[in-house]
Formats: C-alpha cells, sequence, structure tokens
C-alpha cells in the first residue's frame, strides 16, 4: 500500500471540514470525567458544538437536536450505560450517528461487557478504539493494561473487517498506523506523531473527531478517515514547536482551530488499501 | 448609551479586585464536570478559593464556610439538583450570596424545569446566562443548541429588567454587550473578545467571577458588572498574544492573575444605561 | 537539619524516576473530578499508566493490575466512599500499595469521617494531606477553609510521626517545607515553588506522584520523599519561564516529563531529619 499525499482525498477532507465549520453540528456526548473538558474544546477547534448531557431524563432530548452522539464509557457505572442505552436508541430512531469509544475493553469484565451491550443494541456507525480493545471486543485476546493497549494485533486489518461486517459498522483501529474497514472498503491513515502518547484522552480525542466530520459526511469510512487524518495532522503541526506534554496540548488545540484547506490538502497521508 | 471608559468605575472595581485578593472568600460550586478544573483556576486566579463539593451529606456544612455559592446545572441529574437545593436554602438562612448559571435551560426539558425549580425555591443573588438561556426562563422562546445560544432577544435590556423584578434578582444576559439589571438599575459591560467563544467553559467562568465579587461586595448589580468586566477585560489582555484557542486559554488565566489595578481602571468599559 | 543538596539521595531518585519510566506501572485512581485530567496527565508526564475507574463493579479488577492506587476523596459522595474500600481492601490482599490524599478532611462532618473510615478499615501505605487536613485526622484542630489549609501545626513532623505509628503508615505533610515520617525514620524535602498555590489540584499531583514512585519502591518513605521532591523540583524549573497560572502549569507538565537525572541529582533538597 502506498501513503503518498492523495491530493484528492486531501481536498475532499478540506470540504468537509469547511461542513463542520459551516454547519456547526452539535456533538452530544456520553463521556467519561477525564476527557470532558479535552473534547467539549476539541469539538469547538473543529468548529462543531458540544454538549456533555448524561442524566436518563433528557439525553433523548438532547440528542434529538444532535448530528453525532458518542459515546465513550471511560469512566462508567450501570446508570451511566444505561443513559448511552437511551440516548443511542432515540439517535437510532432519527437516524443520527453514534460513534463509540470502547475505552478499557479488555481490562475488566465490566468494560467488556458493557461495551458489547452498547454494540448488540445499538446501530453503531463507527467505532473507534486501540489494537487491544478492539480486540477484547472481537474475542481475540487483547491486552489492555487500564486503558492502554500493549502489544499488536496480528492482522488488525483483517480483524477491523471482520468487526465491521459483523455489527454493520465502520471500525477504526488507531495505533501507529490508522486502520479504518467498514467491511467492504478499507482505508489507511499514516498522520498523527509519537507526542499523542504522552497526553491523556487522545485516543478520546480523535473520536470527538471523527463524530464531528459523521456529522456532515455519510459515507462512513471517508468520516472517520477525515477525522483521524486531520486530527492526526493537527498532532503533527503542533509536535514541531513543542517542548514536552504540556506546550503540545495547548499547539494541539490552536493547531486544529487554524487548519487550512491547504494545510489539509498537503499534509493528509490516507489511502485506500486492499481489505 | 456611551461605553466610553469611565474611570470612577474602574477604580471601584479594581477596589473590589483588591478586597478579594485580600479577603479570599471560599466560593463553594456545584457545577459541572466539563469546567470544575477551570473554573477552580480561575477561582484561583482572581485571589479567591475555590472548593466543589456536592454530596447532600456535605452541602450545607460546606456553604456555611462560603463567601458565595456558585449553582451550575451544566451536566446535571435530579440527585445533583437536589444538593443544590439543600445547598442553597442553607445558603439562604446565612445570607450567603446565590450565582446561578443556567446552563442549557431551553434545550431540554430537564435543564429548563430544574432551573425554574431553582428560581422558585431559592434566592437567587445573580443569575447569569446567554441570551438564549436567559429567553427560556422568561418564557419566550429562546433558542439553545446544547449548551450554545443562537438568535437574539429583541429587547434583552427589557428581558433582563422584568426577570430581576419577578424574581428579585439580579440578571445578567452575557453576549457581545453584557447587559446586567437588578430590576431597577442596569448595567452595560462592552468588554470581552470573540476567541472567548472558542474555548469551553467561558460562560460558567463569567459566573465564578461573578460570584468571587459578589463575596466581598452586597451590591449585586456592581458586583455582577465588576465580575463580567474583569474577566472580559482579561480576555482582551489574553487575545492579544494568542495563535488559537489553546495558547488563549493559557494567557486568560496569566492575565487575570496579574491583572493589576491600572489595568482596570484603564481598561473596563462600563456604564449605567436607562432601564 | 541541613537541606544542603545530598547527591546520594538525587542519584537514587534518579534511578527510581528510570524505573517508572521502564516499568510503567499502573495508576489506578478513585480520585475527584476536579483534578482527573490533570493528575492522569501527570501520570503520563512521570512515564507512569494513569486509569480512573470507580464502579464498584469494576474496581477490584481494575486494581489487580496496578502498581498503586490512589484514594482521593475531593469531591466525594457515599458511594465513591464504598468504591474506594472495594478498590482498597483488594488492594491490600494483593500488595498493591495505597496512598491516600485526604482532600478538605477538617472542612466537614462528611470529609473527616469518610477519611478516618478509610484509614481505619484499610492498609494504607502513604497518606499526603497539607497540616489543616492532617491535623484534622489527628484529632488536632486543623483549619481547614474548604480544600485549603490556613495556619500551621505546632510541630508538624511530631504529628506526622505519632499518626505514622498509630496507623502503620508512612505519613506526608506538604507545605513550604515538606515532612514525612514513617513512624522511626524522617525525610524533610525543601523543593517547590510558591506558584504550585496559584493552581487548583497541586496537592493531587504530589500524591499522584508519590504513588509512581511507590509503585516501583517498596521503602514507602523514599518513594514519598522521591514523589515530593521530583514534583517540587519539576516546579521549580517551570516557575522560571512563567508569566502567571496558566503557563506555569503548561510548563509544569513539560518539565516534570522532560526530568533528567543530571537535573534530579543537582536539584533535589532531600534530608534525613531527627524524628
Amino acid at each position: 500500500m502506498s501513503l503518498a499525499q492523495e491530493h484528492p482525498m486531501g481536498e475532499l477532507m478540506a470540504e468537509m471540514l469547511e461542513r463542520i465549520r459551516h454547519q456547526r453540528p452539535l456533538i452530544h456526548h456520553i463521556t467519561n470525567f477525564v476527557v470532558m473538558n479535552d473534547t467539549a474544546n476539541l469539538t469547538l477547534a473543529l468548529g462543531a458544538l458540544p454538549v456533555m448531557a448524561h442524566a436518563r431524563e433528557e439525553v433523548a432530548d438532547m440528542v434529538s437536536m444532535a448530528g453525532a452522539l458518542v459515546l465513550n464509557p471511560g469512566t462508567l457505572s450501570p446508570e451511566w450505560v444505561e443513559a448511552m442505552l437511551i440516548a443511542g436508541k432515540r439517535a437510532n430512531e432519527l437516524g443520527v450517528p453514534i460513534v463509540l469509544d470502547p475505552v478499557g475493553a479488555g481490562a475488566t469484565r465490566l468494560r467488556t461487557e458493557s461495551n458489547l451491550h452498547l454494540l448488540e443494541e445499538l446501530d453503531i456507525a463507527v467505532r473507534r478504539g486501540n489494537p487491544g480493545e478492539i480486540g477484547a471486543l472481537a474475542g481475540i485476546k487483547g491486552k489492555v493494561k487500564g486503558v492502554e493497549s500493549i502489544g499488536e494485533l496480528d492482522d488488525p486489518l483483517e480483524v477491523a473487517r471482520r468487526m465491521a461486517k459483523r455489527f454493520g459498522a465502520t471500525v477504526a483501529i488507531t495505533g501507529q498506523l490508522d486502520l479504518i474497514s467498514d467491511g467492504e472498503r478499507a482505508i489507511a491513515v499514516d498522520n498523527g506523531h509519537a507526542m499523542l502518547k504522552t497526553i491523556t484522552g487522545t485516543g478520546c480525542m480523535a473520536t470527538t473527531a471523527i463524530a464531528a466530520f459523521a456529522a456532515v459526511e455519510g459515507d462512513r469510512l471517508l468520516a472517520a478517515a477525515a477525522g483521524l487524518a486531520c486530527f492526526g495532522l493537527a498532532a503533527e503541526l503542533a509536535a514541531a514547536g513543542a517542548k514536552g506534554p504540556g506546550s503540545f496540548k495547548v499547539a494541539l488545540f490552536d493547531a486544529l482551530h487554524n487548519l487550512t484547506a491547504e494545510q489539509i490538502a498537503k499534509g493528509v497521508k490516507v489511502c485506500f488499501v486492499r481489505s
């Protein structure tokens, strides 16, 4: 597979980002306490509007205004999973795409089972996880230490493809190289930077980026690829001047907010791969 | 109305900030998960002391030490609203001023009803919201997308005045121009910067700033104006060197912490307006 | 007592930090909402891996993978204290060291009683608090305003020693000078910077640093001293170029991430003191 810059793909992604900035879709998050602030700011940096709401009494109302719904059980409890189901079912009725981030699946039984339950009960548009999390949900022994993936999958593309077919969802496995499959087609994204591992919640932020693109683009494979490519590209730009994780995080929000069509056209490293 | 710099008002506000730094009032927050860290840091940057406590078992104890109580149901659930009522009733008994931020009122029934319930049950000193939120509570069809106001009120000053009279609270409607009414008098504040819209929680931060001033100043109209003017001025100073939302947020805390009497006297744009 | 730089101690601490970076222990936090993001990032900056998990259904599973457990009831509720007990009992069975941060003990009865309950039910490896919090738990009238200590203990070293003996835990009282006792030996740490008081959660961050060192070093007195010294040293380095609390916080994460053996050997100010 070639990961040379593909200008037409870059132009398409720049146009999708422009749509986010113009339409300002509401991204309803039911997410973990650790990343609420960062993912709200990431949503704004992309040009969309964030809302965090988890009360069972209001999630169905809230999601009816949303362009996409993020479900992220990173600090889950049974009550929150219940709220995710209520919101998710309403989202499915209304055609609002759901993006699921199965944080820490594989680490504890509660996490694995809750994520499988969400996958079974809801029609998930895109699922993004690290190799350990996706592996655990695929029934492969994924290695997860807390919320961190350790070790790699033998054939991540095949795992993504099989999972996508089984649950009818687009699956993104993120790591040094991101691989996305909708069961038929597959895309590889080679953007990103090692510094992303030095701050917490960058996986959750990538999920939010996917949701923002899924709110304006019906082709979920392309939306997921655009979210990961733009987020990864912003990380590359941010790392250039960073002195450590603190200044990297500051620069990441700046870079994403300032991302231009030219930077995207020139910088995204995306290509279709044989599924 | 003229918004020319009014030096006497600036001097008064500088003196109020000096009181905060000297007395270090405790600002008890029952607030949303998204902004807890930012509003705690904002409280410190102003010179006051923050505490976040929501357990029904301790809120009455905690508020008895406080100089002001912030109620912000931005990620509300019925249990938290119950804690707000317990804390609020104790605050009323003790004469601790309550500042309410009706985040997302108008977006869902739970939010609108919970906020109206707090307004009815408690004696609120200052209520700060965007036009959509205040409009929703006034029974006008406020337009709220998640927690974001879209569209404007026809006559915000009249809405603020009427709401202030009805509930006996000072009402601040914030936007490009902030308007504050206590039912009799009204003040306009023209500080602030467009970059405030690029990061999450700046409305909540403004509310915290009002609470810090209300803890040291009994004239609630002036306290609210001072909080909004100083916060807005810090935003103007921060925006000068910012490259995007990440660096803007960093600079905002720096600017607020370093705010001098001279900067305030020279920079606040505040004037009384006909109510 | 002399607080001249003690090179052998600095070399030992640098070697301990190297162990963290090499082993990457998982630090399981059950902590408060305000500092979750910051303490997760602090854990990463030290080279360890963070996980935040509080559901009663999973905490026993999660702690079994951990190198240390942080219990921080800073925004406590009875349900969370129950989860802390479940996790703590499992940690004790497995020999996973527990580090307790009794945030705001002394401020409300719920906080004081919950912290005493945790101390009585669990074998705590290290307890870190400010003079007010530790004083309150020692039955001395500690002065606590929210979560802030006001006033000093007459003889903090003696309080730490007595508390350490009574509960069999290492006790660290942090302030301008940090004092740590395991009941027999005592260490003073003179690192740190006044700017730490300008941002929220720096006490909680210090606790996380202690936990990361306790995960790789069995001598709890040394682990606590190393955590406080390295964190304090990073604060000194960060303060050098900071313009206020915003830029100080950014630089703190950068400095901790970049901390070298040379900086530690040269910069830590640690010595044994007569207990």
